[in-house]
């Protein structure tokens, strides 16, 4: 019981610090190694320790995550000298009920061919991780 | 020659998007695969290619950097709608001339012993790869 209170702080502590910066650098690994990272809009879902993401599902991230799941995803803002690491495990998730949920009209600027687009999808981020940084020193959170 | 001017004119490019933004989240890979990120604060050293950064060499990241070299340092200013990606190949560096060079007395915040402390070391990242995003679609920079 301790424990499961213990999850729900950190999911809720974790909710507070990312949701207002929004968009996260979402690191993956490449075939070779090499590290890249690519601007992705965090849904605002009810946060429960899952992060979802709209993305196509032919996107070079989508390759890269089909041969190796870890990711991380970056939340930085400068204004507020607050920085958040998230480690995790991604799939591609085909929900369009789910889509249909979190979809806003706005996300046509990235979507142009919005829901009815068949290569859209969703990027599901298990977070099995959390670091922040809002002083000089970091603290690590196990969500 | 063309090649030696492109590549000056992408390196070039690359700094006036992230000298001001200058706190990176680098993100490196633990044994088991989990990516972690940590803010960075880049040195304003002249820009040729290579990214230098203070760090103790005791640090975990250094660990990881000494069991894999990727790493990617991602650069985000919201208030900009600004993204960038620089992928390279990490190393530390003992040069206490360089480091006397490059060192503020404001980074006392982070180094409370400063340079006379023998854990203080340089992190150098050179850039193989950058991404940008200024817009809804990136552009990819060899360096």
């Amino acid at each position: 019981m301790a424990q499961h209170d213990d999850h729900s702080k950190a999911v809720k502590e974790l909710w507070e610090k990312i949701k207002d910066v929004r968009i996260a650098m979402l690191t993956t690994a490449e075939l070779n190694g090499m590290l890249r990272s690519r601007p992705m809009a965090t849904q605002k879902e009810e946060f429960d320790g899952t992060l979802w993401f709209f993305t196509y599902d032919d996107s070079g991230k989508v390759g890269e995550i089909q041969r190796d799941q870890n990711v991380n995803l970056s939340y930085a803002d400068l204004g507020k000298t607050l920085y958040v690491s998230v480690s995790g495990k991604a799939q591609m998730v085909h929900d369009k009920e789910k889509a249909e949920k979190m979809w806003n009209p706005l996300y046509k600027a990235w979507f142009p061919n919005g829901l009815e687009d068949p290569r859209l999808a969703l990027l599901k981020v298990e977070v099995e991780q959390a670091e922040y940084w809002d002083a000089p020193n970091g603290k690590l959170v196990a969500i």
